[in-house]
């Protein structure tokens, strides 16, 4: 059971119906496995990458060369370019999501009904996942190892600039699983960059269970706009962290600091800082900022705490800067910053610096994102982070799945019914 | 804080954002309320349901006068129809959900970090639920109540048939939850018949957060294919029975009676029954079902039979009779089976009889639909009967819900992270 080779001429409708169907033959073949079958076979697929690496690497070099010649950004050339260390960090990471516990026929709930039959919910495979992403070819592993070790088949429709890498990466995949027995049609990749393609995808509801984007703004916009699949994603991050009256000002300086600068081009970095008016340390939270390098844009009560700052725009309070930029307001109490909170964030993460446990528990149960914290840095909001050892990615809608998005979000249930011989009086 | 009326002259889209904005906003006070509150508010609801019941009937008769002159079919006359018994039984659903456990506020696990931090999954209400329904009243009663209970507001547009019935019972509603001191659009009824506003709903994404159809095929499959919004629905219940060759012959041909011909019209009816060839017994379970006045419609071997078997054409195992009609295949064992089920179940329910555990256990695990049974009429499939309490109805998409959806089903989570300050090295 290999993947199709698209006919000469066939509409991209017509491909991605070849290859889903593919594909849901070969999870059906993945639902059957047990846990140490779908292990095994994501370790041969990582030894199978690092025996391929001349093969990869090699390939890796003409997408490289072809982006230079196209004059690619260099931030786009980083996350194109792989070496030995970073393959080697791709395969390590295949084994670890081998190793992670399988979702697969764990047990939701149990009950046994006034007639004697039993009710079972147990977690199931979703099917066929369609993965859009754009240069990372770190994603085609990645994507393909949680997929399988889910027991879900996986579509995979990479970007133009890494076409070389992720077809190495692809085929060193399926020689490890093919080895172990799995049919190569459960991690495919789309053998055209017709972009019309992606669009055929989005739209083939029955034909793939959910569509998960990874890459930036543009491509998950566009990915939610067309979808008539369900998608798991998020499209912005931005993300406050509100320092109430009643905060320690150490650790209001360290968190606002941290959530900001550590890394400030990831999903999870603070892009609104919210400082009560009644908190007394706002100068050096602001001062240490600052001196880090990052930009303040404040309203008119923020830009009073230190002339360095400039005044924000409207359109600042939603904007994700991914970048040392920072919009800062000045607010009464914990009702105007949950005002603000409600109207701009992006429910992703949103956090609170207080002292005061009702106020942090009043937070915690109002701001309605995804991830809610209490005295953290927001740039927790992260899958490895919270001990799920990976993630597929963070999901910012309200059904299925929210946040962090590992194994147990690319599972479903199905009710399992044990009777006796019952009939419906 | 009202639902506000159509301004004469707006557009579709204006008026569901309008009343969307107001549901949102009500939500956001529901979200907050305790479960007694809630519970308070409903069996308030309840008993205002019960105050009305002149008003309510009296609005009935005039929806029922004008379904006769319109020539209304007996049956959809019949859905349209209360009298005082139905009422109270419809106010005492009311109270019923009223007492079911509250989901929201659930963990439904919870961590430590090694940094300290504690993760806690928190059960969280979707938001604001659209329900498009059409000839049934209770379903204004029964929706309004689940979305409440769990924390959800709802906007309701019933059918024209049912407009003053509708009406009547949701002025009642409100008024229970108003004394209760729950904001009337919580509980919103779309305040005009223009099926564009329909439309409106479905497409209204960001506003409402989950569509819910009530009624037949044709409602379901058109929202299915119009919404942008997430949809919870099942579109058809092509139900199977598959009668192993180590059936108990009393069991088989009690399960497939009842399976079949209990209710004839509901989505967990059997609509084809699979006879092992194996099995001794068949001729007994299909005579027990044309001499109770069900119609077979057999492939070959079925015909062979009994001679009152029709033969079948080929769409027949993809058709949902909703009738005392059964098509009967007779298969070659477990593996026939299961692939005569893969091709044509709508992944609602099927079942298999058989007093072998192996074979029971292969087919609770390998068929891929939201419920499985094992020596039980298929005609289980409710969430009464699962013991939930009530439904919103039955799920076969993939996500989120499957099967009988009731109070849980209404609710997402959110991770609440509890720190002392810490930061992300």
């Amino acid at each position: 059971m290999t993947a199709p080779l698209p006919a000469v001429g066939e509409s991209p409708e017509s491909l991605v119906r070849h290859l889903a169907e593919a594909g849901r033959a070969a999870q059906r073949v993945l639902a059957r496995l047990d846990s140490p079958a779908k292990a095994r076979a994501l370790h041969a697929a990582a030894a199978a990458l690092r025996e391929a690496e001349a093969a990869i690497l090699a390939a890796n070099v003409r997408d490289v060369a072809a982006g230079e010649a196209r004059g690619l950004s260099g931030a786009m050339l980083d996350r194109l370019r792989l070496d030995a260390g970073r393959l080697a960090g791709i395969a390590d990471a295949v084994d670890q999501v081998a190793d992670l516990a399988d979702p697969v026929g764990a047990v939701i709930d149990e009950s046994t009904r006034p007639n004697g039959m039993t009710l079972a919910r147990v977690r199931v495979p979703i099917g066929l996942i369609g993965i859009v992403y754009e240069s990372r070819p770190n994603v085609t592993a990645d994507a393909a190892a949680l997929c399988l070790r889910s027991g879900n088949a996986a579509l995979l429709r990479g970007g133009s600039e890494a076409v070389h890498s992720n077809r190495a990466i692809h085929a060193a995949l399926v020689l490890g699983l093919e080895a172990e027995g799995i049919p190569a049609a459960a991690i495919q990749l789309v053998p055209t960059q017709d972009r019309e393609v992606v669009g055929a995808m989005l739209t083939a509801a029955g034909l793939i269970d959910m569509i998960v984007p990874r890459g930036g703004k543009s491509l998950v916009a566009r990915v939610q706009a067309d979808a008539r699949v369900p998608v798991l994603a998020h499209l912005d991050g931005i993300c406050h962290t509100y320092i109430h009256a009643a905060a320690a000002p150490d650790k209001a300086a360290a968190i606002a600091l941290n959530a900001k600068m550590r890394r400030t081009g990831i999903c999870g970095a603070m892009e609104t800082l919210l400082l009560d008016a009644q908190f007394p340390a706002s100068q050096a939270v602001v001062a240490g900022l600052l001196d880090a390098g990052c930009e303040l844009r404040g309203d008119a009560r923020a830009c009073a705490l230190d002339a360095r700052i400039v005044p924000a725009a409207a359109n600042d309070w939603d904007t994700e800067y991914l970048d040392a930029i920072l919009s800062v307001a000045v607010v009464d109490g914990i009702d105007a910053a949950l005002d603000h909170i409600a109207r701009h964030s992006s429910h992703h993460t949103d956090a609170i610096v207080t002292e005061d446990a009702a106020t942090a528990e009043r937070f915690l149960t109002e701001v309605d994102s995804a991830i809610v914290m209490h005295n953290a840095s927001t740039q927790f909001a992260d899958g490895g982070e919270f001990g799920l050892g990976a993630e597929i990615g963070i999901a910012t809608g309200r059904l299925h799945a929210r946040g962090p998005v590992a194994l147990e979000g690319l599972t479903t249930y199905k009710w399992q019914v044990r009777g006796s011989g019952q009939t419906r009086p």
